[in-house]
């Protein structure tokens, strides 16, 4: 696949990140294709005509047979699930890609059925936006610009296919688009994002002050923001991907007792060299 | 006090907050009052002169003797030295406030002060707005559009002061103040601030790859901004409300503690019920 003209898009999943791509492909301009999309929620569907942000809602055995790319953008348990569900229903040579958070089990599925359906092409992926809330309803707030996007390619991806994708992506406004390997994504990710998930959530978890906001200065409101999460989605996120993310929560547990012990000891020099050194650090990430 | 006109303002401590507050006071709608500053940096008092934000730099001798109100922009332990060093200086029944992010040394030292010097008045605050870096030259990024600002009044303070200070707060942009004890202050803060510090300080402490941002999606960068802070401050916050603050930090342990523990035991329904818990309590804060 070279170019979207005359082209017919789907959507698998109108969530937050599915209704954001619809929004920001419909954006594109030379709209010369059609955005066909499927989600068992008939509500996000019918709003997403209504909004005039896809073309055609449809059931999979409906909108895959005509689909030339696909966005599968369902959590990971949905989608291993449904390649196996509808893998004789994808329009032959189709492209399909994924959004998934996490992408060992992903590019596993993905080479099962490239292995019996070796006309099709399946480049895993991972945008890194998102938005409080989550669903259909907040996939408006979600912004693309200068955001990075990971994949994760398999060797049998055909050159020409991840050539147009990631042009697909920069056109979307994404700003930095990272190859790698699954096992790198998953270890990386455990760390930029599922740990930082679970440290809102202990934030928010060990407070039950309502009011407490009163006192907030900007920090707690950051820290504390993607603790609005989609509690299943990322319940599989962080049960996929559990190794690794108790790896990294050790080590900032370990981080997270040291200062502890300067504070307790009273260590001021320590304790201020040791700041010091991580503001520097994080000046220049 | 009861109004700025013909008045004389000093604001003791050019850094990010003194250099902050100069700016918005400069920028109020008929400024007719002087503005004083000192500061043992030259280069912030001279940037603050040559932009105009300030009236007059001058050493706190020839300052104080002249303001009828003063910011005291200092770090903790310098604001209660400045305070016994400087006793004798300050204008008669002139009005005092100052800005540290703790309360309990501030106020006792201010009950000190106004115990040798009955004619002025000293009322401890804490506007809850900060910037990146810290320090004059990032004064510029502070924006106190609709953020907390907390006072922690004394009994003594008259209410014609108190009065006044609240409607020049407002009128700075706050959006909402709150008047509380120096002990709920300082309680609340090490969870809203102190705690998140040393959280997005741990956070960047227990990774050392500097391309890590390559896989950041939002979440990495909220939480590890304030990671660029200013060592020597902060310190001081921490040791002074070490006690609260090793509450806080042993309080969020235990949350994580049970999170991590959900995530090693694939406890999949448990854990997605207390993520929903938590995005429901973070959503009604």
């Amino acid at each position: 696949m070279i170019s979207l003209e005359k082209r017919t898009l789907g959507i698998a999943g109108l969530g937050l990140m599915g209704g954001a791509l619809a929004r920001a492909l419909r954006g594109l301009p030379k709209p010369l294709f059609r955005i066909l999309a499927c989600d068992t929620d008939l509500a996000a569907a019918e709003g997403a005509l209504r909004e005039g942000i896809i073309d055609e809602a449809a059931d999979p055995a409906a909108m895959l047979p005509r689909c030339d790319l696909i966005f599968l953008c369902l959590n990971p348990s949905t989608l291993i699930r449904f390649l196996e569900q509808w893998e004789a229903s994808f329009k032959r040579a189709a492209l399909l890609t994924d959004i998934a958070g996490i992408k060992g089990n992903i590019c596993a599925a993905a080479e099962r059925l490239l292995d019996r359906r070796p006309d099709l092409d399946f480049i895993p992926g991972h945008p890194m936006a998102g938005a409080e809330g989550g669903g259909f309803a907040n996939s408006g707030l979600v912004n693309f610009a200068g955001k990075n996007y990971i994949l994760t390619p398999l060797k049998r991806n055909r050159e020409e296919n991840l050539s147009f994708l990631k042009t697909l992506i920069r056109s979307l406004g994404f700003g930095r688009i990272t190859e790698t390997s699954p096992e790198d994504h998953d270890g990386k990710i455990a760390f930029t994002s599922q740990l930082c998930h679970v440290i809102a959530a202990s934030l928010i978890d060990c407070e039950t002050d309502r009011e407490i906001t009163r006192y907030g200065g900007g920090s707690f409101e950051d820290l504390t923001r993607i603790a609005m999460l989609n509690a299943s989605m990322w319940t599989e996120l962080f049960l996929e991907n559990s190794g690794r993310l108790l790896s990294r929560i050790s080590r900032f547990e370990k981080s997270l007792e040291e200062l502890k012990t300067l504070i307790a000891e009273g260590k001021e020099e320590a304790l201020r060299e040791r700041l010091a050194a991580i503001r520097d650090r994080r000046s220049g990430m």
